[in-house]
Order: C-alpha cells, then structure tokens, then sequence
C-alpha cells in the first residue's frame, strides 16, 4: 500500500489521472454532512439524475467539487472515534453510487452538467448489474473518489492497458449499506487492477471511517482476517460479472493480488458554471412516471464453480 | 423420489404429517387465480398479517383450505405449458411465504384464527434471518405445503427426531422472485432432513411449474446440471443459519443428501369459522404505523470458509 499511498498524497504523475483537491471547503464537521443530495425525475427511469448541493445551498459537481482527500485539519473537532489521527493521511472522499445487494448501474454523469448520478444507459437500455451465483447484485457499496479519472489516452506500464475514462472505483466492505449519492470518508485498503475489455480498471477496496468495525482494518490482509471469502468473492464477481452479457471473463494485472499500486497523475480541467445556470439545468431534468420494468435484476446467472 | 411420491399420493402413515386436501374446490384455471390476498396492518410491524380470501371473495385459512394436491382434472382446461400430464401426480400446491433475497421470517400463523401469514416473533421482536456471506437473505422463495404438519409428538424413525410442529417447507428454487402469500403449482424434486435443535425439519426442493425453465427439472440431479452449486449453497446455507444466533450449527440426517423421504401421515383437525365470525376476526387487525427497524437485515456474517 505504501506506494499508493504515496501517489495518492503527492499527486505523482502517471498513468491513471488524480485532479488534486480544488475545494477544501471551510471546514464544517462530517463529508455527510457537508453535502446534500436532490433527485429529479423518477428513479428507474432514464431521466432520473441525483444532483449535490454544498452546506450552503449551492449546486456543486460531485466529480469537481468535492476534494479527493479529507483534510485532516479540518476535520480535528470532530469525535472521528476510528480512525486515528495518523490515519488521515489515507483518508478520501467516497461518492457512492451503489448500494451494496443493489442492481441499478448508478454512476455519476461525468459528460453532464454539474455531473449528477444517473443510471448507465445503453442502447436506449437502463442498465443493471447481473446477479451471478452465489452473490446478489454488486457485493459492497460501490462508488469512486472524485476528481480522479483513469485516462483512456495513456497506456499504463504496469498494466500495459488503457485507461477506461471513468473516476476511479471503490469497493467499501463496510458493515452498512450505504445510500446513493452518499460522500463518506473512507480509508483505503488494497488494489486490484481489473483488465475489463481490454481497459485497466483500477478498484480501491475501502472500509468507511465510521463503520463500527472500521478500526480493525489496516490493510488487505485485514480483510481477508475479519471478512474471510470476501477478496476471493471479489474477485469471482469482477471475473464473471460480464458474462450474462455475452461477453468474455475479465482478467487481472499481477495474477489477480490485491497489492499497492502507482497509477495517479495531476490534470486539471475545471467545469464550472454559476448557481443560476446550475438551477436552470437541474430543473430542465423533470419527473416523469415511465419507470422501466426489469427482469433481470430476479435472475440468478449459475456459471459453474 | 418414487417413494415420496407414492406416500405424498396417498397419504400413508408415517412420522411427519400430512392431512389430506378438503376443499378441491370448483376448479377455475390456475392457483394464482383462486386465492386471493388482503394485507391487514403495516409490513414489518408485530400486527401485519396478510390474509386469504377464495376466488369468491370469502376468507378461507390457506394452512387449512387450499388443497395439497393440484387436482389434475380440475386443471386440465389450463393450458399448463410446463407440466406433462405424467407429471400433474407431483403436482402440489406452494404458499410462498419468503420471496428470494429477503430476510423477515414471514410464516403462516399456525395458531391464529384464519391462519395468516405473520412475521414471526420472538422475545417481543420481529424475526429475520441472518445474511451469512456469500448469500443475501433467503436463497429460494420458501414456503409451505397447505395441510401438513410435522408432529412434533412423534419420532420419526428415518432421522430419530421429532417433528417441528410446522407445516413441512419447501425451497422454490425457480428464477423467479415471487410474492409472500402466492399460491403456487410446484414439481418437487428432492428433499432434505435437516435436524434443526434437535427436531426433524424436512426441507423440500422444488420448482414452480409455471417457470420458464421448470419443464428442464425432473429430479435433484437437474438441479445440480443446471444450477450448478444451489444444493451445495443449501446444505451450507441451513448448516449456518442459526450461528449468528448463538446457536450451533444444524446437522443433517442421511449425511446431507438429498434424497427420497417418506415421513407422511393422515391427520385430521378442520378449524372453521363462518365469514362473518371471520370478517370480524380480520377487522380487529388494525393499521399502525410502528414499523420496527432492523439492522439485522444489513449485516453479512462472516463464518469462514
């Protein structure tokens, strides 16, 4: 972990990107409560977007505005009774996109105004995560860190891979499930680096901060301690979980450890635009009652052992 | 099988319990649509009960009213796709109490007038099931056999346990999610004696007939070739299920193969009531909005590999 550890503080450049903290905020207590989420639309339909507001009312964009770290300074008033204060160094911000047990692909819109969470469509398709035996739905709370982005334009030399365009993904194996659209504080793990079509898909697992068992876990080996099965479910759930969709299994970079790793580089693209702009979009997206039927959130997928 | 089979058909003496059907009733098509539902009270509160009415609007107890049996006379009019006529012999009705994935102890109240379908308390609190990782909640859609019973004042000479007192349960292992208080046609395909604290609790497995692929299941080989590792997850999932309990882990007779059985007996003890005295009875369960929360639900217990 060291070594991630490192680029995640330093902001080191390579392969994968990490847009350093723009907005460290003033200070109030909780990641939870310093933002806020509003839906519009209805959910399981292909207009609903969950969009964030700041402490004070603002719209933000999850994906810019929050700050990738938690800043440990700011964060010294509160009673943080897991983590220790030699922890905060590896401290991040997780936006959850998906609870764990849940289908619905939901991922922040990072080609979208104020970057809202949706739910992935494609081929005019809402789209759902297969439930592949044993397992139901995705197996921890899914989301990624913000302002980090794996670059598809730049080759990874330890995964010899592309990077596949998205934030950077993270397991929380916590105890809770956690909401969509939730920002949390989580402590970082270990690493896997997924090949998934032919992209480096980096995933952090991550225990949330204020979890009642958070202070038991330290690394990776933690996990496989306290959570026994569980890095091993993971990686059969990452390994198959295209396969329903008719695609191959995906592979992993370093035969499947979950190890340090050192892919995070400095870039900077700010998308800003003001509150009333802000208002105007969020209001544009509307309710509307054509919730979409989906069956293949029942189906169990039994694909051998 | 065969020897199930032949004692389910006839309903010979033996250890566990089963009265035979009552009320054949006036053959309409389907089991769906002859029974019908009536929620009374709030789910997940200690006075929600689901009550059943027959297909002319009068409340009927589904433990006592709803033959075991699909009369395959009364069916012949149907076009029941899935089932052969060789097949209507191991044709049963199913009360689906716990629909796959979820975890509150829905049962039918065995005890109450109308015997509806109740969560189960204990202690003053609401049941649940316990997640033990890797699987979520029920694995099956669970359920019971109308008009049997496992006495519990009897030995059963196969596993030298009494019974449970409950009417005998089923695992519906189709690829449907149902809905507690269906009424399902089911093709039985196996049976396992679990000796649960000591009493003889014969866990049946079946498929629902009208499931797309019900008509590729014949026997507890199919579904072992078909879905792979369900059985294995289901001798694993009754062993464990208690242990977050604080209680020990669940013993198998017959070394945990699932296997023919023949533990079936007449018994007879009606429990009538007009539809006036049975009006009364469902109207005195009121609404109320103390839904009780359960943590419980959330939590995946690790137990090791």
């Amino acid at each position: 972990m060291s070594a991630l550890l490192r680029l995640l503080r330093t902001g080191a450049p390579a392969a994968a990107c990490l847009r350093l903290g723009t907005s460290a905020g003033t200070g109030p207590r909780r990641a939870m409560a310093l933002y806020h989420t509003e839906e519009r639309g209805q959910p399981c339909s292909q207009n609903y977007r969950l969009f964030f507001k700041d402490v004070t009312g603002h719209y933000i964009s999850p994906f810019h505005d929050i700050p990738l770290k938690v800043n440990s300074k700011e964060e010294n008033g509160i009673p943080t009774k897991k983590a220790r204060n030699d922890e905060y160094e590896n401290l991040f911000n997780m936006i959850v996109e998906i609870p764990r047990w849940t289908n619905a692909k939901m991922e922040i819109a990072t080609e979208e105004p104020l970057n809202p969470i949706k739910q992935y469509v494609k081929d005019g398709k809402l789209r759902y995560v297969a439930n592949i035996f044993p397992y139901k739905g995705y197996i921890w709370n899914y989301g990624t860190l913000p302002q980090t982005w794996e670059d598809p334009r730049e080759k990874d030399k330890s995964t010899n891979c592309f990077g596949d365009n998205d934030p950077i993904d993270v397991c929380e194996i916590g105890s809770k499930i956690l909401s969509c659209g939730e920002v949390i504080h989580v402590k970082i793990l270990g690493i896997l680096a997924l090949i998934d079509e032919g992209e480096t898909d980096w995933k952090l697992i991550a225990i949330n901060v204020n979890d009642p068992e958070a202070s038991k876990f330290h690394d990776i080996d933690d996990v496989e301690k306290f959570k026994p099965g569980y890095l091993e479910a993971t990686l059969n759930w990452f390994r198959l979980y295209k396969v329903p969709d008719g695609k191959p299994e995906n592979q992993f970079a370093f035969n499947g450890e979950f190890k340090t790793s050192t892919n995070l580089q400095i870039s900077d693209s700010p998308f800003r635009c003001t509150q009333e702009e802000a208002r105007s979009l969020v209001e544009l997206v509307l309710s509307s009652p054509n919730k979409e039927s989906n069956e293949e959130e029942q189906v169990w997928h039994f694909l051998g052992k």
